[in-house]
């Protein structure tokens, strides 16, 4: 029929969205598939337009039609609108397209008046709650329809309850309650100047009416602007009976999972209650029994049940979130929608599903947030355990850490050494901390970014870490961390959240990751499935250990300045630095060597099979030395002292080195391949390190293809140059050991100009490997370390951004590089090999952009692996592409 | 005739270049329109193919032509080979199709053998001067020829003059000469294994077979590598007639200009030695004359030759430096080519030459070097005067000055005032030193960049500056500067040449502007054919003015932070942003607002008429702060003193204010519209500041429009909401002053995020400015104040980067996406007004570019104004687009 705009539940499905809204589709397809859903009709969505085309005037056809879809109805129900004994009562509910949750009107128990009041207050033997049922309904009416204050109602309900001295409104019997009734309709008559209709059919009419209006109020037009909803779709009403689970011990009410949400355990999870509404649930007056308990109050319905939820879940093939009401034995599903649930259960429910047929694989991998799975790598604060923050920073390296607070490093190791757990809390690290970081449990800083040293190290530990927390004092001389009044001493107990920045005082409980066999199975489908290539990044062998065992196939990125930086090392490298001549450097790289050619073996091993791509030296030199400010401290006593000149002219000449070193801003200064273009024979030292661990692993029978890549390249030439260098130290190596071996030469590509001119340096290059963090300072123009906790707050804040670029990658702007550049490399040489190893590798969003423009692996901390291997199989379940 | 290898000079044309070399084709040239060439005839390119195809032999073919051209070269010169009274000897030199200067053998005085000599010495009258030509044919054939290594030679020359006990080889006399050529014929016999040849012919065959030879030796290959030039061209060989300026009185030779290259006179210019040969000239023994006193010693030649000058510049179109040789009363003429000339010369040329009919206007334009005009528009050293620099920094702004050297703003300020000129002499500058750039005649630093505060500061000024002059090492407590040995005090007198970064001690003569008749005219030709405009970039009244002088037709870029810097503000500007809040804030740009309408105005007034483009402010806020390092030491005293701890604790709070301000990075900080989006009211304050003087303006009758720049835009949301912010100033302003006006409001485009989004960001922007010093450093990843002078310098001597891209912009990476942005902006808003206001702005190539691209206009500081307006003409006559 083509003017019908009134449908019974049953006569509709879920695809049906459009005409009847979200709600109405759903409610119909519920019906539709068996479910026992308290009966009702949709008034549509067209019907809500034709109503605002003609004036917000209700057609009398489109009144005949709501008539006839009562009749039916009090026909399906056995209930009769104005019933005294057993009346028909509805809820009129709005329900657009598109969820909007809160923002329309809704009216409950429409159809009660003086009359059909007497009529429940019989059935449910319980007087008070039929009045109180008959207030509500008043109250709402008069807000929602006859556009009442709300204030009214609330003040005569306060009066009376100062009136009987109570103070709660459960408090109100049901004498208290009828006066107020009385007082209601009172007030209606006065405010509204027109009387409390008692006729439920108009009542109807006028609810209805109210809810299409409601479609134009201020909060649902704002609503609509911000999550861009067209203002012409309209909403559709739903009429549905409402039924009450308080009419008898026959009666119930309560909520329930088909499957445990906290664990995943196929068993139902939920809680029941005899002989109650959903009000008393949520009012705690009564405790609620374990699901499981219905089957001995109610066998009958607990049978009903179970099956219903298995039923529920084979058609929605998800877990299932339901609120149901028993009325009189008869079960009613009130609403079902898939159940929120821990990342644990999620996993095991997506694969338990899979496994039982009611999904594929596929769909399993679709089913778990790839995010969500950082819960289970790391310790983290028990959920359970409400702690309040005393201070927040950034979250630089997930995890969760509790520990006795030291300020050095040298302190950090002891502490280690004497079995007792600290959290490191400096203003900020330096290369110098290395030990104290790799010592303690945690580390917190009062400066610094997400890429500052602390979070960079951090991270490449898998080690928790807060940065940038500047609401700390922290005073390194009396050894005092202050937080608004609080002091905290060298000793007291701290714990850090770095998943979230959070800062507690004490020990707050942690509990340790979860990886169960269904997380194994999970991860290996979407081996399965991937097409993208899932590398780490590690620096040390134990980190490469720990990236293969959770399922890295290669390392992306291995940095070879931390391991300038431990402590053994970090005087050589300074030697090296401040060498007077080419001579004096060389004596230091010697000494060099062989330390990092060791590391190198180390990696190799762990990696045996696996390709490993190392970045040789980036970082401004300057970095390896002390800090100027310490030494223009310590310069300017020594002068004003005047007590040991000799120490002074010492100083002073450090102080001279580290200034002409130091740069206005370093980020855009002296590293990356600059350094091995100005001062080759770094370069040449850590390739001739590299070559000749691979001889030691060849001559160990293992296997191993280095990759050596180039940092910060912005020219061909730059990378032309370099390759050469590296070239003659792969022959030199041959020809001292004998052994020949292959190798890849490539470069990280960091630069817009790299992106701009990929096709020319693509002609030097076996590999491209994106450099994302440093891409986007550069692309955006920020200084991460200036921007997380300053004015990128303030730009996320106020949606300047939709998101923070360092941490999801920015497609318009950087991505839009990234894909140029992998179109013009691959354009000079269709054969080069394209991965990403910036932070950006293990978010999934990211993930998928990487996907999408086929670079053929990513890269991330050995943490987030597993994420990425989920995020690649999402990516390549919803947009195939060929293996 | 298909196989003909050889042509006498009058067969051949400059057209013939593929085939007879360039200087082959060019002796051709001259021949064919009449000039007296000393005869001669080419061996061609074809056979030196031909030689090198059949293995390095010359066919009988070739042989036979060479012997037919040497019959009419002895026809046409009167001459024979093997007179006895007077030979025909010849020059035999190579002459490839691209030059290659000094690679490749020359043989001059061929013919000459042991009779051929005793010719020589009678009609030279000159025994010495005939043995001397022998033994140095000798020598060269058996160099070049015979391949003896040239040592032997030398070596008899130095026993000879041993044994004479004398100093120089002129003081051999002919007899010492003739046993040197007995000597060196002993020498070819034992060396080569062969008898010198003596038969002329013979000669001249095995010539022309070393100079085809020669296209393959190490230095022409290599040669040919670097200026990427085919090695299968082969040269082409020019035999020519040797003549003799010093065969008596009516002998002589000479060089002359056909203009003054030094300031462009049309009179003839240059020198002239009767009866003497080029050497004689070279080696200085005999004064020369000035040329026109040629026309009393052979005043017949003399009328020929200014003839020849005039036909000459009629040909070639072009002042011609000319080389010629008078033998016995014939002029020859043996090389002309177009004269080098001084700018000056080089602009009164080009005009004078148009206005003469000789080029046309077009062609006037393409004859000065845009960046020689340079050398016009700033007072520069005397080139006369070859004074030593004592040390080299960069050349940061251009121009000399002199003065006496003082290390402090204040004391700079106090000599200013006293009538003494000075040079400001320090490590580096800030806002603080502001007054005493203005006092200074010149600033010298040892520290900074092309774009440290120094460089910015004096280079907006148009005052000399020279920066990064690392080999300074200043001593401000003692009021020293040490360079090497040599310290320098106080009041002593250097000089800078910002041009070239040199530094002088003392005094050196400078000179100043040369700004003649001719330069208008040409620059006025500029005006009438360019496309692109001009603007300059100044912040100003007074540079406004000086910009509207060079012939500016608008302000690119107004940057409104160097009006924060002046010392009355400078307090006001640090109360506004240590502000302890909004209110505090408010009150101090209540302070600042009337300033600033103040130097609008004043700017607004001085360009009536033409548009001026403001940016709101740029740097970041530390900027305007005292040195973190200088407060530091401050407070490490003040602590360690303990005798002021009120003093103490207001340093240690400033000093904590302005920690927190510093930036790791300040380049990619918290700056350009990040400070108008965190903090509204700064650019609140400046927007209706710019409003309330376009107001004053307009009741005083004036024009005005202005074009609001936010810079450092990357997102579109930024310059969304800055831009709603600017339009609701401007509504403002005119509710309160009635008055309706125009403006406009734009970005600067200076980050690739901007490039790579240019069409959403077009969207809400009127109109583009490429900010191109910015862009560079976050295209390339460069901080310009670390890199210049550290290790770009290295990037440039090995060239792996061909041109500093600060200086010249880089069209392969910065450019392109330059391109992009323009035609993304275009795309999306095709009215979009494009222009670029970085330092490119001034620079030709970077102009040209900016041409092709499309733009409306570039933007540079007032004294490269007319530089701009020349490039932009040259682009147009280059590459012709529609006006």
């Amino acid at each position: 029929m083509e003017n019908k705009h009134v449908y019974m539940f049953y006569e509709g499905n879920a695809g049906m969205r459009e005409l009847l809204g979200g709600k109405g589709a759903n409610l119909a397809e519920m019906t539709r598939i068996g479910l026992p859903v308290p009966p009702g009709f949709t008034v549509s969505t067209a019907a809500c337009r034709e109503y605002f085309a003609r004036g917000q005037v209700i057609r009398d056809e489109l009144r005949d039609e709501v008539l006839a879809a009562l009749k039916k109805l009090e026909e399906v129900t056995g209930k009769l609108f104005e019933d005294k004994t057993n009346p028909l009562l509805v809820s009129v509910r709005s329900g657009a397209v598109f969820s909007m949750p809160g923002m329309m009107d809704t009216v409950l128990n429409l159809g009660l008046n003086d009359q059909t009041v007497q009529g429940l207050a019989e059935i449910s033997a319980n007087e008070r709650f039929a009045y109180d049922c008959y207030r509500r309904f008043i109250q709402m009416f008069g807000d929602v329809v006859l556009k009442v204050d709300h204030f009214y109602f609330e003040k005569a309900i306060e009066d009376k309850k100062r009136s009987l001295n109570v103070t709660y409104d459960t408090e109100l019997d049901a004498a208290a309650l009828k006066e107020l009734v009385a007082e209601f309709k009172k007030i209606v008559s006065r405010q509204a100047k027109k009387e409390f209709p008692q006729e439920p059919v108009e009542q109807l009419m006028l609810a209805i009416q109210a809810v299409f209006d409601s479609w134009n109020n201020q909060r649902a037009i704002v609503y609509r602007q911000i999550h861009k909803i067209p203002d012409h779709l309209g909403t559709a009403v739903n009429v549905q009976t409402m039924v009450f689970g308080n009419l008898g011990d026959d009666s119930g009410t309560g909520v329930a999972f088909t499957r445990n949400p906290a664990d995943g355990t196929k068993q139902l999870y939920g809680e029941f209650l005899v002989n109650a509404q959903g009000e008393d649930v949520v009012a705690g007056i009564r405790t609620p029994l374990d699901i499981a308990k219905m089957a001995e109050h109610l066998p009958s319905v607990y049978q009903q049940f179970t099956e219903l939820c298995s039923l529920l879940e084979k058609h929605y093939r998800d877990v299932q979130d339901i609120e149901f009401t028993v009325e009189r034995g008869k079960l009613y599903l009130l609403q079902t929608r898939s159940g929120k649930r821990t990342a644990a259960a999620a996993v095991k429910i997506a694969v338990n599903m899979a496994e039982e047929g009611l999904i594929d694989k596929k769909e399993a991998l679709l089913r778990v947030d790839p995010a969500q799975l950082n819960q289970l790598l790391h310790r983290r604060i028990d959920p359970a355990h409400k702690a309040k923050a005393i201070a927040k920073g950034l979250p630089a390296s997930p995890g969760a850490a509790s520990g006795q607070i030291v300020f050095e490093a040298d302190d950090a190791e002891k502490a280690a050494a004497d079995g007792r757990k600290v959290i490191l809390v400096r203003p900020e690290t330096t290369p110098d901390d290395i030990h104290g970081i790799v010592a303690a449990e945690g580390v917190l800083t009062s400066r610094g970014g997400m890429t500052s040293h602390a979070a960079v190290v951090a991270r490449g530990m898998g080690k928790c870490c807060v940065t940038g927390c500047e609401e700390l004092k922290i005073d390194l001389t009396a050894k005092t961390v202050t937080v608004k009044d609080m002091v905290l001493k060298e000793g007291d107990i701290i714990t850090i959240d770095g998943s979230t920045g959070e800062v507690f005082a004490g020990t707050v409980p942690l509990i340790a990751p979860e990886l169960s066999a269904e997380f194994s199975t999970l991860l290996q489908w979407a081996d399965e499935v991937k097409t993208l290539g899932v590398r780490a990044n590690a620096d040390t062998p134990e980190d490469a250990r720990k990236a293969r065992e959770f399922g890295a196939t290669g390392i992306g990125l291995c940095r070879t300045e931390h391991m300038f930086m431990s402590q053994d090392r970090l005087p050589v490298v300074q030697e090296m630095i401040l060498a007077k001549n080419e001579a004096a450097r060389e004596r230091a790289l010697a000494k060099l060597l062989p330390m990092q050619q060791n590391d190198f073996e180390g990696i190799f091993r762990a990696m045996d099979g696996y390709p490993v791509t190392i970045r040789l030296l980036d970082p401004p030199l300057h970095e390896f030395l002390p800090s100027l400010e310490e030494l223009l401290v310590e310069v300017t006593l020594l002068r004003e002292r005047g007590d040991n000149p000799e120490l002074l002219r010492q100083k002073e000449n450090l102080l001279r080195q580290v200034r002409a070193l130091s740069e206005f801003n370093p980020m855009l200064g002296h590293r990356g391949c600059r350094l091995g273009l100005v001062t080759p024979s770094i370069y040449k030292m850590q390739a001739t390190a590299i070559f000749r661990a691979v001889v030691t692993l060849l001559n160990e029978g293992k296997s191993v293809v280095p990759e050596i890549m180039i940092p910060l390249v912005g020219h061909e030439n730059e990378l032309k140059l370099m390759r050469e260098l590296v070239v003659k130290a792969a022959e030199e190596v041959m020809a001292e050991s004998g052994k020949r071996f292959t190798y890849k030469v490539g470069t990280m590509i960091e630069l817009p100009r790299a992106c701009v001119t990929a096709d020319r340096i693509a002609a030097h290059a076996d590999f491209f490997s994106f450099g994302t963090n440093d891409l986007t300072q550069t692309t955006f123009g920020y200084s991460r370390d200036d921007a997380e906790g300053k004015f990128l707050v303030t730009y996320l804040q106020e949606k300047i951004l939709p998101e923070n670029p360092f941490a999801v990658l920015d497609r318009e702007g950087v991505g839009e590089l990234v894909k140029m550049a992998a179109e013009k490399g691959r354009s000079a040489r269709p054969d080069l090999k394209l991965g990403i190893c910036g932070e950006h590798g293990g978010d999934p969003s990211s993930i998928e952009f990487c996907h999408l423009i086929g670079l053929d692996y990513v890269s991330c901390s050995p943490f987030r692996v597993p994420i990425a291997r989920l995020a690649a199989a999402q990516a390549q379940v919803k947009n195939p592409r060929e293996k």
